[in-house]
């Protein structure tokens, strides 16, 4: 029996059945293309069905919206919604239904999109509204129908030419006038699709000159514009995270949003510390010059970790190539960061990832998703015994044990001033002695448990 | 007649005469090798002598305490206070006689140190205390005869193997102490000397791995450093600013002061945007993915512009190359968004510059400097015509003027929210009409004020 | 009266006469936009005339053919040729008919161009090629006309999505064929409007993954097509030179023409060293990890120099971002290089530049390449001055003066081995005495002639 | 029983027995530290034992002649044969006996050293060279109580001071003859220890700035300095490679050997292309853009391939890092490529790595290197099974298929031309049809291996 998907006709990908666990013996082979060796979503991890942990979600833009192109060469994945003269709704239906058929069959939580990803823009704000409302109803429906839901839903303020000099941060207030209006839209279609949270990537909040810019204006409109974006998420009760994406450059020269600890900075000078979380995005990481880790780590830290974009980039390449990740070392480090911080709580995994354009068929959609999944869930298995064992987390606090002393105590509680310390050391003629930090025994440790 | 600075014998450069103004029409030879054609330093520049706009200053490290070596290769420049078996407080007078005698002849107002530039570290703190004392009664000497002074003073908590897992953020609390006794003596010396600043750069205040590092302690052992710092300021009657220097790494994987926005959120998490401000120097803002422009306009934007490390990286390198400035281009840009942001205040520039390693003449301390601060005049003028003319800022108001109509006024006044602005956008139609950026006509434009 | 060429109607550009020589206290303004400061093109430089030794081209691609878009972006400046259900000949012709009138405006002497920039694609390659040698007519009515001449043309070979795996080194042989037809007909094509050379960039001879590409086998596809290219080129009578563009990625990962250095390695593989030479681009430099000049002294010292595409990069973006040239420094310099090697001969200056995508106004096209032009013309009249003031060079000389002492003179003409120079450094107690390499004076001598 | 090395006394290391395979279940604790998990020596790989298909080699100058400096900070290790005030021959031996030690307890079969590794550098050449030959003794001695051998030396051209404007490429051409002198000496003592091969690493053969080079003439100098020790290879009858290791640059701003395809070319122009191959460093490939399996394939594909410097660089970092390999994606995909190839031949696997500075412990020097040891031979292992398995070169040669047919065989066999092939496009209506890259399966496919 084929349980497909009904209205996912005639069928897009050759796979009928969801892909199913099938053990760590499994190899992919062209008699047996797919099976998930280490993703069995009701396995506990932690305490947590294996789902709960990883919360994977399929973005719409990269996988449906996007046709292949470059910045040197058109499209290539012919997908049939794309057909030159077609019907924009009917083919935004159409790409509803494939897009909700592969949720089915990588059997994901979620997915995630952008309002003008799942529907064509109108002639007026208007008719794009009702538009994005016709695809919404579309959704609801196919959401019932498969129990796949809504890790969050975002505002596309970066690709009409109206946003080419920025959305808030526009020169002209009638451009942030019509974001804003823009993202209520969708904010609130969000809502009503029960979506967990609700993003913002500023891809044009930023500049390609410092010479027709002027950077303190621009930052306080973006400042009020993500106030007005708080404000009405509780007006209307939505009580999902609000997130940042932050982003060094690309497309702009300078993003404002460039990396987690500046958008701190920006939530502090805004009083929005509490209400609003970041979004990392490994490629984002990367092109900001820091690991992932240290993103993650750092918004832990921070207490503004909310979500992750599940992407690699390329690291002889200097633009966001946004590749389904593949290496298992860079996954479980991740991973082993979120656990360590409590886990990825109400955020998700989402694979803002796309196909090489060269990977033409449609089965490459689903190949590319199951891979980065299964790399996922092995990469999560192996951060639960870093973390169950301990080792790591005991070198740690055996490293730092000095600061429970009572000199330790005494300054971080304020106890000490420079003149105090100056008068302990002479007195107590401290000299410190270095030790190993162990770096390569821990490296060692860490690969102990692949 | 000679009028060579007493003590700097036998003479260690060929110059005998402090550099004079020649004009424009000057050109270096074997003849005649120097000469400024720009620096002029009582030419009045919007209004202020050239010397007071500029405030260059000299720092000893790369010019008096640097030998040579690179991380392939040892000594080159045999200078003779570094000879193997000499008395190291003999040398590090004989150092300080040469360094005035170059501040002499360069004509520079001021000078920077930090404290093992100038002394040599003893068995103890307190020896090496007495070290630096004596030296600093030398300075004292030096810049009543001379009339130099001090721009800012720094302590060295990298180079001692005791700092090899950072100062403030170290494991051990005792290397805390240590570093708190060694900044107090600085500190109050730089007081001592009338210094107008006190610079802390964390060279070693981040991480080499994750893997050992707990990333939320340092950042708030890193908190409680500079607020004690602060505090001491105060309790002495300190005036001069003090100042951070944002890099992003080398020799750590990770600083913390990665960058201005970095530093910014760190001050706002402990209190004291009011009371640091920051160093900023162009190879840092490089290897950070930055401008030096951006970082200076955006610490100027954020209120926390202090001074600057004048000097530029090899934009193909990926290491601090600290080359002195070579780039017309990019030096009068950088001064333009300093003097548009209303001048270098109580900061400087600050020659974070040194030789190639192959410039082993003596004579080549004067021309790397030489050459430095003449681009930079050069450059000073150029902004002030950019400025004086107000071509430039009259594009960027014209560009951002809707922000005073109506609807750009109550967005920032805080009087519209999306449902009201979604409001407007369908009542008034409206559809935002983008105007060119025109970044091609200004970057013309600024090329005509050469 | 105004003179604009027939059949530009209606105007595209506000401005009616070609761009004066103004001289250099000209400064662009409202009421006097354009006017060239320095660029004075039967002015006399080294000998020749500025238009002879600078042989600027305006391309087809970025500045008619290029819509605005970016990835994640779409067209924003609207062209009229580019307006959706428009007839495609037509548009070329409107297309044809305003870039001749740009040329004209800016009095510039060549220009170059990809098949598909000037023509579309047809249904197959036999339309395609009718449609480009129809508007090779246009083209030679209006050379005719202007006087405009071809310096280069080119084949695309990357954007359909035929060639998504490589043109010549694709694993289809089928692909290979389809491609050395078109460049067959864009070679003819150039040949019969007396282009004076021919360029070609492989943007797809590369890789994505070597997980999927044979290496070996595709470089001597690559080899394969390039002799059959210089074997036609002799066949049909063609006199000018056949130019690869080395450029080290993007949009491939790896692209095989990387740089100047893997281009030679390449050519000598296949013998091709004294047939082909190349086209160095300054952005495609900075992406190889290298600088303009770089790259232009090296291939002057392999033989193979031929042209430049002018053009910047940003120094921050890991992409290709072909700005117009800004940098009066670097300008300057590469220019130093271009003649200190003996100028550009055959080649020329092609602004492989696109404006900005907020550059929305036809007259930023004007201003763009005007800008450009002057930079250019003022970097050339620099590096006259360098050269003839030779002061510069005659440093180099006396650096390697010691070449011409008998032991050096031996090791150079073979007479000397690893014995006999161990012998004489024994006997003759050679004990070599490092110099200064003097690079801080050499760069403020050159600043010098600014 | 201890069976610790005769002279390394006082032990240095704790360990006393050679680290013995214990088997995938092993995880490295306090109690039990040491131990191969997949260092399996005897174990057949493809028909060979698994040490001579990895042929490990420890290198001297990171973990012996390196005390743990870096560009600002000084010593860390403390080892005691860098004392101040020692007898420089004494611990030149002592530092002999550390290092058989460690080779005899990580159980590798070869090591490298730099001439001034090994001993101190005396007033003369020939009296280095005595120092060196003394050294040269011990290690005979140490060589044939344990069975560890030389896999090659180099001679250190880099750090003295004399070498700072190059050794070969230097402006002086007493500098190359001292340089020729220093390689005579130490290839013959590399040939007198039976040494496998014998490399040149140009560290200083490049330029900092082409104002004070002469590119082309410096390129003549190297390449006759290389003809030189290719023919003095072949006068004393050395039988093992010579061996040009690529770097980009660091220290210089530009190194000639940038990349394997550099070196290729330079090999060409001097018709050296069979003489000499390459040792390619991962850490070295990661500063030119490259990944470390395109070096290695792409000197396979050109015929030098030689042997590897097995490291790691820091992604995020532009420098040299030289950290011991972790990642096990990366050290698998590049022994993949090195079996496609054929094996390492008679190369090895050097170590090019050294410890972090803070890794101050002895036995973090056994560690570091166990821990890369086990990485390589897991890495091994999944090549193996990738290669055996055969499932992704099957996907290459099905993908490159068509080549054999007979429109392949006519182009590559010199049977088709641009005339011929546009003939065949037009007369068999040619439309190539796109084929999936098929990258993410591929991605996939390779993870399922590990």
């Amino acid at each position: 029996m084929n349980d497909r998907l009904p209205g996912a006709s005639p069928p897009y990908f050759t796979l009928g059945r969801p892909i199913a666990y099938r053990g760590p013996s499994f190899r992919p082979s062209d008699a047996e293309p797919f099976g998930y060796r280490f993703y069995d979503k009701d396995r506990l991890v932690l305490g947590k069905r294996m789902e709960d942990q990883l919360r994977f979600a399929v973005c719409y833009w990269h996988s449906f919206a996007w046709s292949g192109g470059d910045p040197f060469g058109g499209e290539t994945f012919l997908r049939p919604w794309h057909a030159v003269g077609g019907d924009p709704m009917a083919q935004a239906r159409h790409k509803a239904d494939v897009a909700f058929e592969l949720f089915r069959l990588l059997d994901v939580p979620f997915f995630t999109f952008h309002d003008r990803d799942i529907a064509p823009e109108g002639e007026t704000l208007a008719e794009s509204n009702r538009n994005v409302a016709a695809i919404g109803e579309v959704f609801e429906a196919r959401m019932a129908e498969t129990g796949v839901r809504l890790l969050w839903g975002t505002a596309n303020l970066f690709t009409h030419r109206r946003y080419m000099a920025g959305a808030a941060t526009n020169p002209d207030p009638q451009v942030f006038a019509y974001a804003a209006a823009q993202v209520r839209n969708v904010l609130e279609l969000t809502h009503r699709l029960g979506g967990e949270n609700y993003v913002l990537w500023g891809g044009r909040e930023g500049y390609e000159t410092l010479l027709n810019t002027d950077l303190k204006r621009e930052l306080a409109q973006l400042g009020r514009f993500l106030q007005m974006v708080v404000e009405h998420k509780h007006k209307i009760g939505f009580k999902g995270m609000i997130l940042l994406e932050p982003k060094p450059g690309e497309p702009t020269k300078h993003q404002y949003d460039y990396d987690v600890a500046s958008v701190y900075g920006f939530l502090k000078t805004h009083g929005l510390e509490n209400e609003v979380k970041v979004n990392i995005e490994q490629n984002h990481a990367l092109l900001a010059g820091h690991t992932f880790e240290h993103e993650i780590a750092l918004a832990q830290a921070l207490g503004i970790f909310g979500s992750l974009d599940m992407n690699r980039g390329d690291e002889q390449l200097g633009w966001d190539t946004d590749q389904f990740p593949n290496n298992l070392s860079h996954v479980a480090s991740a991973l082993y960061e979120v656990l360590r911080g409590g886990g990825i709580g109400r955020g998700g995994l989402n694979f803002d990832a796309k196909l090489r354009r060269q990977s033409i068929d449609p089965d490459d959609l689903v190949f590319g998703h199951a891979a980065a999944i299964d790399l996922c869930a092995r990469g999560l298995l192996i951060a639960e015994a870093m973390l169950q064992d301990g080792a790591l987390q005991a070198e740690v606090e055996r490293r730092y044990a000095g600061w429970d002393s009572p000199l330790g105590r005494d300054i971080l509680e304020g106890r000490a001033s420079l003149d105090e310390l100056a008068r302990r050391v002479e007195q107590d003629r401290i000299e410190p002695q270095p030790v190993s930090g162990r770096q390569e025994r821990l490296e060692h440790l860490v690969n102990s448990y692949f």
